[in-house]
């Protein structure tokens, strides 16, 4: 897989024209959603000649719109704007339109440059570096993609402004991850903040070495065959209480189901590997008291455990595959765990939360 | 891109076997037309122990059917059957099944593996090698795919007994566009035989030297940035054939297209690289006796220039890109012609198939 070139910098139209010129694309389409289309686009697009030139794609916002239904809109927009196989894409939004926006740009006409320019802390800690696309399909999340890296990624912290509570708490979940997979000096610089008091200037920081320790491990592995499965700690829990509270008609924000399934994880991280309870329990503290609880019971388990089953990750049938950790730092891949196990350590998990 | 391991015999029932040893998925799909599933899937179900646990998954047979519905259909069928990132799809019919099996196999939890095992002889000497993979879009050709290798393809001609006619002269095309871009060697060595009168021992040899050939090709420039695209020689126009036969609702076989397309695409050659003449009025007799003339007249001209601009080998709108020889083998990529060259070249081209 081609190495992403990730530019930081909160002068974002430079980076763009530099991005441009880079691949010098015969054609230029932006897609966004519509939200972003109002509160992020209008600023982009006076701040620089070549986005001004551009065509836009919008899609309806939100993750349910990830789907085959706005993939065709997008492709359909790119026949009917006159792509060519040397065109490009600019995907201007959160994860859910890095996801789709990857996605559909890597399989027109087998494959056109992307660029992705994350307006979200989340997408920039997460979905835009890495290569992984996809969209929902048949109520599953991502499972239709491809591995495809976005030629150039261009990290800002300019947009968060615009971005509620809850959003910069997602991104923050993400990298409350990388901070458990990589070292405890990074995880206890991250417990020690409150995400919502962060002044733009250190969160560009943090969020520069959050991103290394992804790129890092990405370019290790970019097929994920190995080690790239330390990006999944939280994630199996995490897509689950995801698509629960979906099936319930009540979303929740990926990044608090992150956060939730990574107590969860450090759980069986304790019971099969010997986490350290302290360690649980000042990360299950500080994600109870930032993230709240999610709603759930056991008789929600046989659901949980159905969509653990479908995730990606797993090979067999009879036990579900996670990332566990013996320490703060110390990765354990294709860990697996019974159903009864998962079934405890949900237990564990409410008691925690009902602390 | 990975390069393909490319088995050429008629015990398919070992190559089968040796093709999963190799990959030791957890579970093996079979993707086949409901033709192919009647002709064909019986004898390799019966011979293999392996195929006999195989999960089959039919879809409808034709190139109308390769489209999002039959992926979405191929896709729930992966999902229902217990799928996992780990298992692997074989891909068991004509170019349509190995297009639209390595698009879905490609794309299905971001990528399975897939053994291609061709049973058309146009399959086994183009779509089945390679890394091209796709379905149609739009009324457009393979609009949306990704260049992604099979694992293993299984070339054998022990299935070419039950193709019609057509289906072995479709294949032909192909082989004779390989003759065309290799050398007069191998060009004449084809068009000295009537490819209804081979038998089956002297076909395999044929058929491995031609695969050689895109074999050869496609390693040097897998993406196609280059010289992958002599590969194209006859497409552009061929694909243009193809799509207007299709919206007349009297398709043709994509191979009798790219016969066509090759003869007018020779007729550029000869005015824009000084093509031979002799060579040019033996290539287009050859094929306007075993291929008949396609159902053109100027009326259709603009139709097929604007089929010929869509083609995802075009990137400007002005001209349309072609492959061009300036004698057998003498390969020139990236050259380009106006509409009005593209009518004069087919005015020639109808003279030729009435003369």
């Amino acid at each position: 897989m081609n190495q992403q070139n990730i530019l930081f910098t909160n002068n974002t139209a430079q980076a763009i024209d530099t991005a441009i010129n880079n691949i010098r694309p015969n054609g230029i389409f932006v897609l966004t959603d519509k939200n972003t289309a109002v509160d992020v686009w209008p600023q982009v697009k006076a701040e620089s000649t070549m986005m001004s030139e551009a065509t836009l794609i919008t899609i309806n916002p939100g993750d349910t719109n990830k789907d085959l239904k706005s993939a065709t809109l997008i492709w359909e927009n790119l026949i009917n704007g006159g792509a060519t196989r040397h065109s490009a894409m600019i995907c201007l939004g959160g994860g859910m339109i890095t996801d789709i926006g990857g996605f559909t740009a890597s399989t027109f006409k087998r494959g056109i440059k992307f660029i992705n320019m994350p307006t979200t802390l989340l997408s920039a800690v997460d979905a835009a570096v890495g290569g992984k696309t996809g969209i929902n399909f048949n109520g599953l999340k991502n499972e239709i993609g491809v591995f495809s890296p976005a030629s150039h990624v261009i990290i800002s912290t300019r947009f968060f402004n615009t971005l509620q509570k809850r959003e910069l708490l997602s991104g923050y979940a993400e990298m409350l991850k990388h901070g458990l997979i990589d070292s405890a000096a990074t995880f206890h610089k991250l417990i020690d903040s409150d995400p919502l008091e962060i002044d733009a200037g250190h969160m560009l920081e943090l969020l520069k070495a959050s991103v290394e320790i992804k790129r890092r491990i990405v370019n290790d592995d970019p097929y994920e065959q190995g080690i790239r499965r330390a990006l999944n700690l939280g994630h199996t829990a995490g897509h689950a209480l995801e698509s629960l509270a979906m099936k319930k008609g009540k979303p929740v924000p990926h990044g608090y189901a992150v956060a939730w399934g990574c107590i969860i994880e450090l759980i069986l991280s304790h019971t099969h590997c010997g986490f350290p309870t302290n360690t649980l329990r000042n990360a299950a503290q500080y994600i109870f008291s930032h993230y709240g609880t999610p709603d759930i019971n056991c008789s929600d388990y046989q659901d949980l455990l159905e969509f653990m089953h479908h995730d990606k990750k797993n090979i067999s049938s009879e036990c579900i595959n996670f990332t566990m950790l013996s320490n703060v730092g110390r990765i354990n891949i294709d860990r697996t765990a019974t159903e009864s196990e998962i079934k405890t350590a949900l237990d564990i998990f409410r008691d925690l939360a009902g602390a």
